[in-house]
C-alpha cells in the first residue's frame, strides 16, 4: 500500500542490479542512497582488494592467469588516477566498488566484469572496511607510542622536578613532576594494548562470504587473506562476517578511550597553566591570543616549582615500593616502558 | 615548564590578538585551531549579525550614520560573493569571522576595522549559531509538517483498509491501516511541539556580551534582537550567553528524539514488506537490487488485507472511544491533527 | 525449532493469561520476567488510576455505582497497607498491576475482578508511569527554583564582591561575584523552563487504549483525564498511546541537562577553591576529610576578592546594557528572575 | 564565600580525617556522600584485600606476626557475618572500608587499628572493585562460553534445517539454520575474546600505590598482588592507579557489545517467531501471554522448513570455502569453536 507515486527518474533497467525493474528511480533516491561521497577513502582498499581477488579467480580455474594478470594491471590504472586526483567520478557511480569496476571496464574492457564473479558488495565493502581500520590502527599506534616515547624522554630529564599532587584538586602531598607525567603515559600504554589486543579481530578476512551465503567458486580464502595481510585469518561464518561491524564498534571505543585520556592530561595542563596555579606556560608556538582583550597575556615566566625538597626527602622519596615517587622507582617507570615499547614497536 | 619547541611557523604579531606575542605559531597549530572549514556555513548569519551590529553602533554614536552605512553595503558585497560561490579564502583567515572582516575591509578600506569595537567573536559565533539554527529548526518543522499532512491525507482515503495489530509482533486484534499510521503521526506531531517550545530558548540574542563581561559602549541589543528576528529577547547574562551551549543540545536532542520515531515507523514498513509479511511493497522508485542475485524479487502483487471484516465490526469499530480505532475515531484524529497544523503553520 | 526443555515449573493455566497454555513456566522465567522490583515503587499512582477507572466504568453503566464504590475504598484499604509498609507481596506478584488487584480481591471478593474490564496493563503502566513522572517533574521545578531563588538573594546581598573573569582559565576581565552566580542561575531557568514544557506531553492520559486497539466500553477518557490531573488531556492514537515512551526519553533529557549545568557549576566551584585559586572555602559542614593525609587542611581563611576596585569602575561599570556586568544590570537580572519564579511558582 | 550556614549535624572530630575540622557535618551531607548501600557488595573482596595487606604489612616489619594473624582471623570472622547476613551496620559506616574495619577493631581490639598503615582508602576501594570485576569477567566467560557450546550442539544436531537467508529482511539465498545459528556463535566467541583480552587490564593491583604518591612502608606489591591472584601484575604508577578506572569502562564497553550481540539474536528470533514468518516457536516454558486477549494464541504447530532442498544443493551446499554454508563447513565451524572452548576453558 505504501506505493509512491513515480517521480521523473533513472531508468533501473540499466543499473547492475536492475534486471527485473521497470519502474524508475526517484532522483532524490539516488541522491540518498548515495555513499560515494563517504567511501571514496576507501579507494586504496578497493583497489587491493579487487587485485588479491583476481588472482584468487584465476587459482581458482575461474579466470586464466591472462586475464587476472590483465585486471590487476588495469586496477593498477585506476589507482594511479585516484592518486594523481586524477580518478573522474561519473553519474551512476553508486559507491566505491562500482566507480572503480566502471572505471577498471573503461581501461580494459569486458573481461573488467569477470571480476565480480562470486563476489558480493557486501563482502568488498567489509573487506575494505578492514582493511583501511588496519592502516588506521597503525597510524594510531605509531602515534601514541611516540607520544609515550617523549613522556618517558621528559620524566627522565626532569625527574628532579616536584609539585604538589592533588585529591579533590587540594594539595595533598609532594610529588614529582615526572611521575604525575608518567601516570598519564601509563593511561596511554593501556591504550596502545587495547588497540594491539583488538587488531586480530579488525584482521580477519570477509571476502569469500558472498553477499550472506559464502562464495560458489571454492576460491582460496586463506590465500586472500595472506595477500592482504589480514594476520588474523579469514572470518570463520559468511553471515556474520557480512553483517557484524563490531570491528568497527571496538576500534571506536579504543580510540574515545585514547581521546578521554588526552582530555584528562590537557585538562590537568590547562588547570596547571591558570593564572593562579601558574606550574606551565604554553609555548606562543601553541597558544593564542584575544580580539577584545589584546592586553592580555599569558604569564611570561613561568614559575616551575616552588615547594621545598627537605620534606619531599622525608616523605616521597621514601615512598619506594613499585610505582612510587621516588626517583629510583620514576626511572624503574621509564625502563619499563622503554621495554614494552621496543616489544610493541609498530 | 610544557615548553614546546618552536617549528618554522606564522608570524605572531600580525594576528589580530598578536601584540604581545614574540614566538611564532606552528603551523601544526595553525591547521589543527583553524575552524573555517566548519564554520563557513555560517557565512550569511555572520554577515546579518554584523550588519545588525553595524546599525547598533551607529545608534550608540560609536558611528556615523555614513560609517554603518559603508558597512553594511560593504558586507551585501560580500554576502554576494559567498552566494555567487566567488569568495577567496586567504591564509590566515581563521574562521568566519576574520574572513568575513578581512574581505570587507578589503573592499571598503580601514573603516571596516571599525565594525569589531566592542564586539568579541565569543558573542560573535554564538549569534551567528544561533541564528542559523533558527533557520534549521523552520526547515525541520516544516518538513515535518509535511509529513504529517501526507499521513493525515493517506488515513483518511484508505480509513477503511484493514490490517492485524500486533503486540510482541505476533497478531493480537485488528486494526485500521490508517489506525497505525495516525499513531506514528501522532508522535511526529509531539517533535513538532518539541520544535516549537525550544525556539524561544534558540531565538535569544548573545550579541552585546563581549568576551564574557558584556559590551562597554551601550549598544541597544532589544534593537539588535528585533533585527536580527531573535523572538525570545536578548541572553539575560553575558558570561551565560557565550558560554553555554545548551541551545545547540536542545535542537539536537529533539532532533535526534524525531529520527528515533522515523526509524520506527520505517522498521514497521520493513518488517511489513518482508516475503512473510507483504502488507506492503516499496515502489519501484524507492527500492534497490542486488549485484549477486539478479533474479530476487520483492513480491510482485502486493496482499493488503486478507483479514475479515465481520470480527472487526464486532471488535474494533466499537471501540470508539477518543482515540479508538473505529472509523469516526481515526477521522477525528485526523481533524485535530489538521487543526494543529493550521495553528503551527510555520 | 528454538523449543527449549521444559525445567520443573509453575501451571500456567492458573495464569490471568495462561488459558491456551499446556506448558509450565520455567522458574528462572518467571524470574526474569517479574518488574515488581521496579514498578512498585509505583503503587500509588497504580491505586490513583484504578479508582478513577472504577468510577468510569460506573459511569458507562459497565459497573454499577454500588460496585464501583466497593472498589474504590478497597483500594483505598490496599493503598493505606502499602503506606503503612504492611503490603506483603506473594508469590505470583507479577508486576505492580497483578500484585495490587490480587490483594483487592481478597479484600472485596470477586468484585475486584470486574476492575479490569476492558483494561490491559499495556494502558495501566503507560497510566501510572505517567502519574509519577509528572509528580517527579513538580518536585524538581521546586528544587530547582529554590536553588534559583537562594542565588538570587545573595547576588543581591554580595553584589559589590568582585573577582576575575575567566576564558581558556586565563584571567580576562573583573566581574562581579554575583554576575557569575547569575550567568549559573539562568541556566538553571532554561532548565526549569524545559521542565514546564514538557509537562503537557507527560500529563496525557494513555488510559482506554487497551492493549493497542483502544477500550470497546465507551469509558469517558476526558473524564479520566480530570480526575488524574492530566492537563495535556488524552493520548489521541490507542496504538501510539501504548507503544511510545518519548514523554520518559524527554524528561531524562531534562532532568541530564540540569545535571550537567549543576556539574559545570560545582566544577568551577571546585577550581575556585582549590589552593592557588582558593576564592572559595566549603562550610565544614559540607567538606571532607583524608585518613591518609589528617593533618591536611583546606585553607582557613578565605581570601575573597583581590583585585582593585578602580578598574572595575573604568572597565566591567560601563557593562552596562542588558545583561552586562554593572550592579543595575545584576540587580536587574535578579528582578527578572524574581518576575519569573513568581509566574511559575508550582 | 560559599560557607553555608551549618546545618545540626554530626560531630567531625570524632571521623577518622575529622582531626582539623571544627564544624559538624550536615546531616544530607552524610547522607549524600555515604556509599555503603552501592559498595557495601564489595564486602568479601574489601577483606580478601586487607587480608593480605595484613601479610604484606608484616612481611615488611611493620606488624609483628602475630598481629598479622590476629588480624587475618578478625576479618574472616567479619566475612563469615556477611556471609551469614548478620553484619550489622552501625551509624558511621561510610563505606565498606569503614564498615570492615569499625567492626574488626570491635572485634579484636585496637590493634585492628594498625591495618590501615600506609593505606588509603583511594587504593583500597580501587583493589576492591578491580578484584570483584575479575570475578565477575571470570562468570561472564563461563556463561557465554555455555551459550557457545549450546550452539554448536544445536548445530550439529540441527544441520540439515534449511530456512531462507534474509538481506533487507528480503528473502535472499536459502541457508542452513545451522548456519544463521553459528553467525551468532561467531559474535558471541568474539565477545568471549574481549573479555580475555581486558583480563590482564583490570587483575592488576593497585594496593601499595596511598592516596595517590605510593606507599612508605616498602610494602612488596608483587608478594599482595600474587596473594590476590592479580595475574596483571601490579599498576606501575601510583597516581595512575588511584584515578583512572579506564578498567570499569573497557569492561562495561565488552559486556555492552555482548548484550547488543544477544539482543540481535534475540531480535531475528522474534521475527521469526511472529505470525506470519512462523520459523521457531517458543516454549511455553518461555512464553507468557495476554490478560485482555486470553484467545491469542501463538501458532500450535510450527513450519520449520518449506523450502526444497534440490536448489539447496545446486547453490548452497557448493558453497563450500571455509566459513560458508555447506553441511561441510558448518561442521568445521563447529569443529574450530570447540578447539576455542577447549583452549580458553575457564
Amino acid at each position: 500500500m505504501a506505493q509512491a507515486t513515480a517521480a521523473p527518474a533513472a531508468d533501473n533497467t540499466k543499473k547492475l542490479w536492475g534486471g527485473r525493474f521497470t519502474g524508475k528511480t526517484d532522483p532524490l533516491m539516488e541522491k540518498f542512497n548515495e555513499s560515494l561521497p563517504f567511501d571514496k577513502r576507501l579507494w586504496a582498499e578497493d583497489i587491493k582488494g579487487s587485485q588479491a581477488y583476481a588472482k584468487a579467480l584465476a587459482k581458482a580455474g575461474i579466470l586464466t592467469h591472462e586475464e587476472a594478470a590483465t585486471i590487476v594491471d588495469g586496477l593498477s590504472q585506476v589507482a594511479a588516477e585516484w592518486q594523481a586526483g586524477a580518478f573522474v567520478i561519473k553519474a551512476g557511480d553508486e559507491d566505491i566498488h562500482t566507480a572503480n569496476e566502471r572505471r577498471l571496464t573503461e581501461l580494459i574492457g569486458a573481461v573488467g566484469g569477470k571480476l565480480h564473479t562470486g563476489r558480493s558488495r557486501n563482502d568488498q565493502v567489509a573487506t575494505d572496511y578492514r582493511l583501511w581500520l588496519v592502516g588506521q590502527v597503525a597510524v594510531m599506534r605509531s602515534e601514541v607510542q611516540e607520544l609515550i616515547r617523549v613522556a618517558a624522554d621528559r620524566s627522565e630529564a626532569e625527574v628532579d622536578v616536584l609539585m604538589p599532587g592533588f585529591t579533590h584538586l587540594q594539595n595533598a602531598m609532594t610529588v614529582r613532576w615526572s611521575h604525575w607525567l608518567m601516570s598519564h603515559a601509563a593511561s596511554w600504554q593501556r591504550d596502545d594494548m587495547r588497540l594491539r589486543d583488538l587488531l586480530p579481530r579488525v584482521a580477519t578476512l570477509p571476502l569469500g562470504s558472498g553477499a550472506l551465503a559464502g562464495n560458489p567458486f571454492l576460491v582460496d580464502r586463506q590465500f586472500i587473506a595472506r595477500e592482504l595481510g589480514f594476520t588474523g585469518g579469514v572470518c570463520p561464518n559468511s553471515m556474520d562476517a557480512v553483517s557484524d561491524r563490531d570491528f568497527v564498534i571496538e576500534t571506536v571505543f579504543a580510540s574515545s578511550l585514547l581521546c578521554t585520556h588526552l582530555s584528562r592530561w590537557a585538562e590537568d595542563l590547562i588547570i596547571y597553566s591558570s593564572g593562579p596555579f601558574g606550574y606551565v606556560q604554553c609555548s606562543d608556538a601553541y597558544a593564542t591570543g584575544s580580539s577584545l582583550m589584546p592586553q592580555k597575556k599569558n604569564p611570561d615566566a613561568l614559575e616551575l616549582i616552588r615547594w621545598a625538597v627537605w620534606d619531599f626527602n622525608r616523605s616521597a622519596e621514601m615512598r619506594d615500593t613499585e610505582g612510587g615517587t621516588s626517583s629510583r622507582s620514576v626511572l624503574e617507570q621509564v625502563a619499563k616502558m622503554r621495554t614494552y615499547l621496543a616489544a610493541e614497536q609498530v
